[in-house]
């Protein structure tokens, strides 16, 4: 292994900062984590733990690009995070600063955009000209690719799937409204259903016992995939892809999750009798993908 | 006025065929006019007065193209009507037909995205490279332009939006489901919102009603334009367009259903705080749009 062509890929989550330098293969041959700061923490302590991170990968190799996805809205030019939920990052022109700091380009997008890089190049999304990525996560992520590139919409705020009303007058969501998707679709969801039943499970421990047939944990995981398959019947109409890819952490429920989804999809989904049915797939990267896409986000616009 | 580059726009609607030889810059010059049969008679029969009414237009005219939008679904390649609710077209090859039995090449596409042809050529849509088309009649139809592109998906059937559920266990829907938005933000809706309330009025009725002030009609409108609101919120969600243009029947009713509509999606789209809103204006074409942006998409086919 050498170091052609690595660019080094970074994702903002809620709870930590995971760097890595990657190869155009997708492989991930070095990393660097840090925890997120809590959300009070100011925005240049977030950036000076990127810059370390960076830093200490760009001095062990050369790179050719840095890409960073963060958990948050990133603006139409993609350099600035606009707002994120749990960093105190608002209007920030993350972009600039991080390029100002570590002296090369920095390309910058939402975690899911650059998650289905990922999946585009090396996962679920691969050969796929127009494709939906949803990611179950404590909330719902997603992204769109058509005609094979990633759809950003005017505001770059396209994917945003999470807060469609599914619900009229539902259950309140941080975003202010209620009845959102994400609200009965997410791992937020799973938990709440879990223990709205009595158990006392929690995170993965869900999964574990439903795939260990705990009735209450198959009952969540069927809930939510339920609900999977509703919300994915009204963005395939209003789509058309040919694959829907499910990421994020409740996607470990793998069939347990996506059996359920397919059921309701095959049952609600309009023109269902004159349409062959979208792939409904897990992704392929896991907790990588936005790491792995943010990396490949660069590579493409220094190769562009 | 000459018969430079005439075009022949066909818009197949649920009670009528509207034919048209449409000049270069949108305007109808000549006109021909069926009752559409009803959903008994067979496939031939409609056929047949398409023919008879493109033919007399030819007669009368040089054309250099012919366009056809049909209320249904249009495949994949735009070559046949997968299913059609009003007429009895089941996977019917209705453009090869009709290119043979004309003797020239036929365009075919479903007529909200040739009504969103025409509102990109001379109407609501030009100059905007992402827009999202709604049209409100009995229910509701939808066209998406991505990147200045319709966008028609893997099997054409891109922009279904009628059929998003917005209710659980809701409404019976004509499509087999329940609480589809179109049962909640249509013509049909707008009626049964009447109708609920006591009161006789019914159609075109409703809307001089509501604008004399009628309180039931205006609550009506209210009603929809609420819902309308509420599911371009989702649709803007997903896709993040520049601008919602409305159009259908029921946007006669302009701003007493746009401006209900603008409140409800000001006080629930997501990210509200971090973005601008779109634009959310009415169609500009008129009853015209489908068959003016038939013409138009077969008019750009053959210019290549």
């Amino acid at each position: 292994m050498t170091d052609d062509g690595l660019a080094i890929g970074v994702d903002i989550g809620g709870t930590k900062i995971s760097a890595g330098a990657v190869d155009p293969s997708g492989t991930v041959v070095d990393r660097e984590l840090r925890e997120t700061p809590e959300r009070t923490t100011t925005p240049a302590v977030a950036e000076d733990l990127i810059v370390e991170a960076v830093s200490a990968l760009a001095a062990r190799h050369a790179v050719v690009a840095v890409g960073v996805g963060a958990a948050g809205f990133v603006n139409a030019d993609r350099t600035r995070v606009m707002f994120a939920p749990h960093l105190s990052w608002r209007n920030e022109p993350l972009a600039v600063k991080l390029a100002d700091r570590l002296g090369r380009p920095v390309l910058l997008d939402n975690d899911a955009n650059t998650a289905l890089w990922g999946e585009q190049a090396f996962g679920a999304a691969r050969g796929v000209a127009d494709a939906v990525l949803i990611t179950l996560g404590t909330g719902i992520g997603g992204a769109l690719l058509i005609d094979g590139v990633v759809h950003r919409g005017r505001n770059g705020m396209a994917g945003e799937f999470g807060h469609m009303q599914v619900v009229p007058a539902g259950r309140p969501c941080e975003c202010g409204n209620t009845g959102c998707w994400e609200q009965y679709c997410s791992g937020k969801a799973l938990r709440r259903f879990v223990a709205d039943a009595g158990s006392p499970l929690t995170g993965a421990e869900i999964t574990e016992a439903a795939y260990a047939g705990d009735p209450v944990a198959l009952g969540a995981y069927g809930e939510v995939g339920r609900w999977l398959g509703t919300g994915v019947a009204g963005v395939v109409a209003a789509l058309d892809p040919e694959r829907v890819i499910i990421g994020g952490g409740v996607s470990a429920g793998g069939e347990l999750l996506l059996g359920p989804a397919r059921t309701t999809l095959a049952a609600t989904l309009v023109g269902r009798n004159h349409r062959p049915l979208p792939d409904l797939v897990p992704a392929q990267l896991g907790a990588d993908a936005g790491l792995v896409g943010a990396a490949q986000m660069a590579r493409a616009a220094v190769a562009g």
